[in-house]
């Protein structure tokens, strides 16, 4: 109320350049993004290969010094991976690589992009054809996170990303080899944007105006749903599918539908 | 028949560490995997930044030299992109600065990766959730498309994997200024893996002999599928719902809701 919409600020990295008034600067659109997507690709760069490495990963926008920091924020992102996995050792390796007596250093610099297809748009011509679509990317430096609270609290929010509610009513407490096996990844954020792409077929005045393209050209919208289906619970499971678990799973393909359908209106 | 299976080699880059049991690296199954995934995730690093750089892009394999090889043979990738866009301004800088009387250097050494959530795997433990995935990455060299009837294959074959014949049954020929406008990144593939999840829970002994835990949490899988909904046609559409566009929609909803269903069985 009254606050004004905090944006990432604009750098090279960022800065949407084709189709920029498709373009998204709002944290908190960003973060919301970041946080309904159950892959996330993470790319950086190993020490030893001419190639970047993209990683799916999971993660959650969080602030474990600021737990009531809301979406529009800033926050920092949460990455659950594993301690063998070669960005691991990278992003420790950077870490213990402080200078003589200097700061700790910032990180390894990595790359997040996760993407929804919404529908597929089919024009008149091949070269009009697109997707309605939501993509965000973040730049920012990732580190280890070692305490053990920050850990615990990045766990909650990841698995809670998964299904809502998820953590509290899984098995508590995790084991110490849990926590000991599981390596999470922090990001501090740099920098990021997000392009949505929405609205029906954009066809060429001349292709609208070509009579024997509109007569054989069949030109629309294929929809494209994210759904969740029945549950399928385990042979052994003893117990009623969750409140959270039906919730989580009529909202997701509500959710989903709405928006997928008000898009192509707009 | 009779002939081998085509592995892409195992490398630094591509070799899968954690749960290598998932990985697969026959050519057949990567390509398959890229050419039904309606975006690539591609990362390059831009010479001006220290960060990697993720943009979502559509892309399919192919082979304009060998218009008859299939998914088992070697191939590049075709990526559709922008002439303004900052990656093909490198492609584009390190397609030209090749040394004085040598040979024309290698591309833009780019990662490619895509992934599919197919279920939510809900165990005792939150540390023991998974999902059932297909992801797949690729490293190669990339560089721009100079020639008119290789961009025009590449073309084709890119707008035929959004809907399968679409090229044919769109507005054809392509315009000069269509052609000029339209740029393409071929990707020379060094090598590639994928990695797939299949199954249903995996719950640790120990959880499952705790009868408290048992007594309590739901264990079971939520599967998540992709489907295309009714064609919406545009204002001015004039045209039936081509035989393409049906079996392209039923073809897509049955195959990929089976295969999610039949992997929980795995």
């Amino acid at each position: 109320m009254g606050r004004h919409t905090l944006e990432y600020p604009k750098t090279k990295d960022n800065t949407v350049r084709r189709h920029n008034e498709r373009a998204i600067y709002a944290l908190e659109t960003i973060h919301r993004l970041i946080n309904s997507s159950q892959l996330l690709d993470v790319s950086f760069n190993p020490p030893d290969s001419p190639f970047p490495v993209i990683l799916p990963m999971i993660g959650q926008m969080g602030s474990f010094d600021r737990p009531s920091a809301d979406l529009g924020d800033p926050m920092d992102l949460y990455l659950h991976g594993y301690v063998s996995s070669r960005m691991m050792n990278v992003a420790r390796a950077t870490d213990k690589d402080k200078p003589e007596g200097g700061d700790k250093q910032q990180g390894l610099p990595v790359c997040i992009a996760a993407s929804h297809v919404d529908a597929l748009i089919l024009a008149t011509s091949a070269f009009n054809h697109s997707y309605n679509y939501r993509s965000v990317v973040l730049f920012g430096y990732a580190t280890l996170v070692e305490d053990e609270a920050e850990k615990m609290y990045a766990m909650e929010i990841i698995t809670n990303g998964v299904v809502h509610d998820r953590w509290k009513t899984s098995r508590q407490p995790p084991t110490k080899a849990e926590m000991q096996s599981t390596s999470i990844l922090k990001v501090s954020i740099t920098s990021g944007s997000a392009k949505f792409r929405d609205g029906g077929v954009s066809d060429d005045k001349h292709d609208l105006q070509n009579e024997e393209a509109q007569n054989s050209v069949w030109t629309g919208v294929l929809p494209v749903f994210s759904s969740i289906g029945e549950p399928l619970p385990t042979t052994y499971n003893k117990v009623e599918v969750p409140a959270n678990v039906t919730n989580f799973i009529k909202d997701y393909n509500n959710e989903n539908k709405e928006y997928v359908l008000s898009a192509v209106k707009k």
